[in-house]
This record gives C-alpha cells, sequence and structure tokens, in this order.
C-alpha cells in the first residue's frame, strides 16, 4: 500500500480496498467460466453483497486478496473474497475484509448475450444448498432494486453549498465526473465494477469529511447492483449525500449517472447506486461522536428515517450473530 | 490531492492542476458540441489564455473545478475554469485559478473535419459581443503563433550540464521523453491538451528547482496554442530552458516536439510551446530572491531581453488592473 | 495486464514486468528479514542477476507471479522469482520470466545500518553449496562493477539528434528526467529498485524505436547492481544510447544519474546503469533484422567491440546449456 492508497491518516482508503477485491474477483470468475471449451467471455460484476470493513489498513502494510468460488448457478458465480492486511515488519496479520460478489459471463463476440456457467463441485450437499438460498434471495434483491431504479427521481444534487449551514445535507454533499479511460475499462470495453466502487468511496469519504470535519474511514459498504453497463467515452457523474447519521456513524446515498454523450443517442441513466457508512476517528485511532445531521426538507426527513431504519436493522442483525457466536 | 500531485514540501504541481482544468474544460464543450442532433464529436482543445496560479493548493485539500461555456463562434467554444482548493477541515476555501480555454469539435467520423457549434444564449447583449472581442483577439494570436513556429529553429539544448557553471542557462535546461499511450488520449487517439501541458509544467519545474535548488511552485503559464495534434504511440520530446529571471520569478521556455516514429514516414516537428513562471519559496512559503541567471551567447542575452519586455508588460497590465479595481 | 501496461502492439512492456518482479521480491525478503524478533527493517534491492524475456505478455492476461528465498548469507537475501503469464479465456499459461534478487536489509531506524537476515533451513545440502557459490559470485562482480563506476565518466549524450544521420548513435540516443516522488518509495524514503528498473526499461524501448522504427520488445537485461540509494525528492537522469546491434538484436546501454538538489550539498552521482537487449517483431510478432549500428567516434567503435563480446559470451552460454540439457 502507497502513500497515494491512503487518506492523509494513512488509512488505506475503502475504494482502493473494493477495487482489489473485485479484481480479484473478476480474475477467478472469468478463469473459471472459460475452463470448458466454448464461446470465450468476460465476467461481469453483477452484485456485491454488504460489506464491512473490520480493520484499517495503513502505508507499508501487504494486502493479500484471496479468492474462492462457492456457489454457480446456471448463469452466475459466487465468489468470496478475503483480505488480510500484513505488516511485513511485525508479522502481524488482520483480517480487514470479507467480501461476497456476484459474476455473470457476457460473450466475447455479443456482449448482451449472456453465458452458461459450468458448475462447481460441492464437498458436501449443504454447500449447494446454501448457495442456492444466497442466490434467491440476491436475485430477489436485484429484482427489487431494479423496479425502484426505474422510478428513480435523479436527485439535484445542489452545488451551491456555500450558502448551507454547516451539518445540512446541502452543506457536505458533493459530486466528481470522471471520464472513462481504456485503463478503466475490461476487454469488453466496459468499465470494472471495482473502478466504480472506488470513485464511490471517493465521494463518500469526501461527504463525510466535509460534515465532521475529521480523519474519515469506510465501515461498511451495503450490497449494490450493477444493472447497466458503463462504456468507454461516458462521462460519469458520481454524487453524494449524507442521509442519517448515528452517535458514531454517517450513512451516505452515491449515484453513478452516466452519459452516452458521443456515439450514442441514449439519454443520461443511473448505473448503480449504494449506500456507504463512515465513522469519524481521532487522531489515536479511535472512534469520536459525529455531529448530528440537520434535515431541512421533507425529503431529507423521510431519507433519515429509512437510514436510521437501515441502521436499526443492521445494529440487530450483528447481536443475533454475536449472540449466536457465543453459545457456539 | 495526493502525495504524487504535490512536491516534497506539499505544494501540488501547477501541471496537476492545469490538468484538471484541461479535463473539465473537454467534458463540458464535448458535451455541447454534441448537444444537438448530428455528427457525433469530440472537442480538441486549440488554446488556453495566460493562467495565474493566485495560491497554492496542498495534500489533502479537495480540489472543486467548475466550468463554463462563455461563448461560442461557428467553430470554437470558449470555456471559462474555475479551480477552488478546499480545506474539508477546516473548511476554508480559496481561489487558485481561472483560466479561458477554446476548444474545436472534430468529428468522431474524420478527425480532420471540424463540425459546427451551436449556438448558445446570452443573457446580456454585451455578454455576446465581449466573448466575440476575445475570440478575434486569441485567432490572431493563434494566427500570429503560427507563423512564428514555423520558422522555428530547434532549440539544440545541450545536456551537457556538467561542465556548466551554477546559474547559466545550460546548468538548468532539462528534457524529457514520452511515450504517448492510451490513457494519455481522447477517444480520437489523440493526446489530451491538459497530458502536454502536465508534462510541460514538470520539465520547468525541474528547470526551475536546478536553477535555485530551492522549493519552487509554477506562478503562471502564458498563452498556449495547440497548432498540432500529438497521436498515440508518438515518443514526444519536452525539453525547457531558463530565459529570464527578475529578483522574485524565473520564466522558463518550454517546447514539445513530437517524432511519429513508428507508423508514419513524417518528420519530428513541433507540437506546442509555451512560457512557464516559477517563484521560489521558503520553508514558510514566503518569496526568496532568485539568483539571475547568467547568459553567455548571444542569443541567450536576446531572450533575456524579450523576456523581461514579457515580464514588464506583464507588470504594468496588473498594475492598470489593480488601479481600476481600487477606482470602482 | 492494463493497456497503459503495453506498447501500441499490445505487448507488455517489460519494464512493467521487472517492477512486478522486483515488489514480488521486496516483499518476500522483507517479510523474511523480520521474522525474527529484532530491529525492524527494510529489504532493499542490491543486485539482479542477468534476466531473460522467453515469451512476450499481452494486454488482458493475467501476470502471476511467484517469489521463494532460495538462499542467505549473513547480510544478504537471494530470492527466486517466476513470472506466468495467463490467458484466462484460453487458460494457456507461459513462463515469461525467471529472475534472482539479492536483497539487504536496512535498518528503518539508520538507513546506513545493514542488518543480519534470519538463516533459512535447507532440504539438501548441495542447495546451500550452490547458494553459496552464487554468492561468492554475485559478490565478486558487485565489488567489480563498484570499482569501475568509481572512475566512470559521465556520459555526454549529445541530443542534438536533427543533424544526426538515421542508425547512427547519435541518432537513436534518448534520455528522460523524472522528479522521485512519494509512491515511488520504500518505507525508508528510497527509491524501489523496480521503478528505477521501468524507467530504465522505458528508455532502453524509446532508443531501439528510434533505431529501427518497427515494433520492439525486450529481450533480456543483463546484471544490475545497485549501488547507491536515491532519495525521494531527487530528480534522476535515466540516458540511454545504442552500443552494438547483431542481426536480430539490439544492445542499449542505460545510465541513471541522480541530482540530490534540494536539500543536500551532495554532487549528482550514477546511480546505476545496466545493458538492456532489445528485438524487433513484424506485427505477425515475428523477428526482424535490425540495421546495423553505425559507430562514428572510437569510443563509440570500442562499445561496439565490448558489445559483440557480450553477446558472443551469451550465445555460447545458452548453446552450452542446450547441449547438457539435450544430454540429461
Amino acid at each position: 500500500m502507497r502513500p497515494d492508497d491512503a487518506n492523509i491518516a494513512g488509512n488505506v482508503h475503502g475504494g482502493t480496498i473494493l477495487k482489489m477485491i473485485e479484481e480479484a474477483g473478476a480474475i477467478i470468475s472469468t478463469r473459471h467460466c472459460n475452463s470448458q471449451a466454448g464461446e470465450p467471455c468476460v465476467a461481469a460484476l453483477a452484485r456485491v453483497e454488504r460489506t464491512d470493513f473490520l480493520s484499517p489498513m495503513c502505508i507499508g502494510e501487504v494486502a493479500n486478496v484471496s479468492a474462492e468460488i462457492t456457489y454457480t448457478s446456471r448463469h452466475s458465480v459466487e465468489v468470496q473474497v478475503n483480505v488480510m492486511s500484513e505488516n511485513i515488519l511485525t508479522g502481524a496479520k488482520k483480517l480487514t475484509n470479507k467480501a461476497t460478489l456476484w459474476y455473470v459471463p457476457l460473450s466475447l463476440k455479443n456482449v448482451n448475450k449472456v453465458l452458461e456457467v459450468p458448475p462447481i463441485q460441492y464437498t458436501r450437499k449443504e454447500q449447494e444448498d446454501e448457495g442456492k438460498k444466497r442466490y434467491e434471495e440476491q436475485k430477489l434483491d436485484r429484482l427489487e432494486t431494479k423496479q425502484r431504479n426505474g422510478d428513480v427521481i435523479f436527485p439535484i444534487i445542489n452545488p451551491d453549498r456555500q450558502t448551507k449551514e454547516p451539518h445540512t445535507v446541502g452543506y457536505s454533499q458533493s459530486s466528481l465526473i470522471h471520464l472513462v479511460g481504456p485503463s478503466d475499462c475490461t476487454l469488453l470495453g466496459f468499465v470494472h465494477g471495482g473502478v466504480t466502487m472506488k470513485l464511490m468511496d471517493e465521494v463518500a469519504g469526501i461527504v463525510a469529511a466535509r460534515h465532521c470535519k475529521t480523519n474519515i474511514v469506510t465501515a461498511s459498504v451495503d450490497a449494490i447492483n450493477f444493472h447497466e453497463k458503463i462504456k468507454k467515452g461516458c462521462v460519469i457523474t458520481i454524487s453524494g449525500r449524507m442521509t442519517f447519521t448515528s452517535n458514531k456513524s454517517m450513512e451516505i446515498e452515491v449515484f453513478v449517472d452516466a452519459d452516452p454523450f458521443v456515439d450514442e443517442p441514449r439519454e443520461r441513466y443511473r448505473a448503480v447506486s449504494a449506500f456507504f457508512t463512515y465513522v469519524s476517528l481521532s487522531k489515536e485511532g479511535k472512534p469520536l461522536p459525529v455531529p448530528q445531521l440537520l434535515t431541512e426538507t421533507e425529503d431529507e426527513k423521510r431519507r433519515f428515517e429509512e437510514g436510521k431504519g437501515r441502521y436499526l436493522q443492521t445494529k440487530a442483525k450483528r447481536q443475533a450473530q454475536m449472540q449466536q457466536a457465543a453459545q457456539q
């Protein structure tokens, strides 16, 4: 991990880690989908499950990324990626991330054709059943968000931040534009999912830092669905706004919109959206209290309540897991 | 802004800022030129007006770049770009740059065909008249430099620096070569103007640092005309030599020459040239006196006098502006 | 491997591969040297043995880099690195490189202090004996080049290429300058050996392309000794000149000189030098004849003869190895 991978406090950006995770996932699933004679294909990221950042990674540490295919359906591959940070001076290793990604093989010759996935062998029958359950759950969630995305009204991100009061939504909202170049893309000429996630994390981090004016780090990212491909030459706009704050965390909603402005007559479209959770850290790395988000409009108040719902649900789920772990 | 965007003292390179400015300009003008049904096109940088670096930007700050189209002629677009540095911890913001760029739309299908620009609407009649005046002025200047460039004799930059006395022109002159890769290029396969400017600033900065052996920063860049496109796969040579020093500033002339060595039989050609002004800063960020440039040959003496002329002219213009501002 | 890692013909630059090799070597040897309680240290590259590029790597392929410690002396570590290219669409794998690197552990607290290396366990006694032999040989060669470097006269690379005839030494010679930034450096603030090698290969490639004006690729690099560290903030000048051509190959000598220009009163010094061998390829990837180098001065003729000596020696060694392999 190099200085450019990290913030000024030396913590590696969550986005840098997400990009590595996706790279590993794309390699292992493309390799698997081409392992039998047939039409050559490239695995495209369809979805990332909720991901927690368990411990920070620092400049000078070595990231060990390992990936394993854990389930295959007819047209998709589930990959489990683990990231360990290793301090090669002390030998200390820590698990920093466990992520689950779903890929779909697209034909190299016809990018709109989804190919079949060679099935993997399971050592135990339960592995297949559990995988199938995860598959059905994510499929449902993908369908639901796709429908929701259809109705989406584009956020009016008001760049007139200057006139806003600190701690309001308008004060910290941010956006950046990026011209998609060749190094951002797969062999098919579409943006790597990891590149998109890195940019999303960058915007979310700026929103969080503007809100609390301290050193901030990514704590988690909720499930992200990649419904639409983004082509080389597009300009993408990545916008972030804070939706909710608890005592020690901030939730930021991030949108990726693509303008296929040159060679296609198509309109701007919503490519991806996701919620990032950030925490604020003191110089010693301890969590700091977060200033409460001031909501002004009805929409902001509604989104705050929805964010609170997600926060409480995640908290309850984590407590249940801990109890379960304690009982075992 | 990341560590790699800046020098060791933490000041962001002028070239990094110029590259961002040009990216914003290219996006907004390409988007505008494709806003009406017609042949798809990419906006190519034709000229950057003189640009001052008003205050330094530092590692960890967020750059806010905003761009607006301020004038359109039949075949060109004028873009005004403002850059603010924002310290997201303190909330402090400063204007670091105001730049004016001219773009020309080139057809995606035939790169030598200049397309028509959709006209913009002006809120006041004077905006159009003032824009037209700026358009005529820059057109004249472009023609003039084009003619001058025709006669240009290639500078013989003698790298035998070892044997040179400190503070001579030969002692600090520098050059670098760069192989134009895919990420340097637009969809048309030509180098982004911003990439060229970043490399030019890099060479100018090394010349300045070799001359005064202190921390140096870009103070301004004079108008730059882009007469010739540079294609992917070219090797470009960027050479810089000091032309003039005042008490507190250095003027460095930078040339960009292109060798289309692989697929074209064409000769090396001069692609761009410009003057960069640098200042030397103490560790506290205060301007330091600059050692006087020692001129040896007749050419060096002539260039020194020409540089002095430009320096005095800029100084007079700035004083006139300040008086005008004081009177208002 | 991305578009930016390769030339326009799609072949990954030798320098990109050398950089990966060195990164792997630095990680494994730093990890090993810190594996016992004691002063923390960073492994610094001291030497790379002659390296052949056995088969080309292409955009879209995955590089598999594996590293193993094969010998330890009291103060140095020998690392063997293998690079395989993997086409994840076809599953085809090829060995592209086998490299041997020597590292020395430097104390994190005092960069001039060389620490002791924990010994490794050998499975067979011969492994240790053979390692010791390799250790003695490289030590001798390092001493010899160090002495030679002491007497080195800085090459006067005349950039007045315009006036030179094609295929002369002066026509293709090239140089670039690079400001050493934070991402180029290890935790100790010194340039990674791999970064230096990547820049050296870049210059060598431009010299080769200027000479034969075709698609060229790195065929091999002779042993490189790293006598002097290069510090963050230095400007380094990398210069290359062609020394010898056979029917199908070119030898290019590359020098790295460092100017510690800001905070140190020290003079420019020679940091590294090496010979790169390039071959010219047709569009179908077949080796092409190389135009003979035209030597003009006595020095150029002497260097040509020396290059011829190295070429014949390598050729003889390779034939001996092939005979040996055939007999086994």
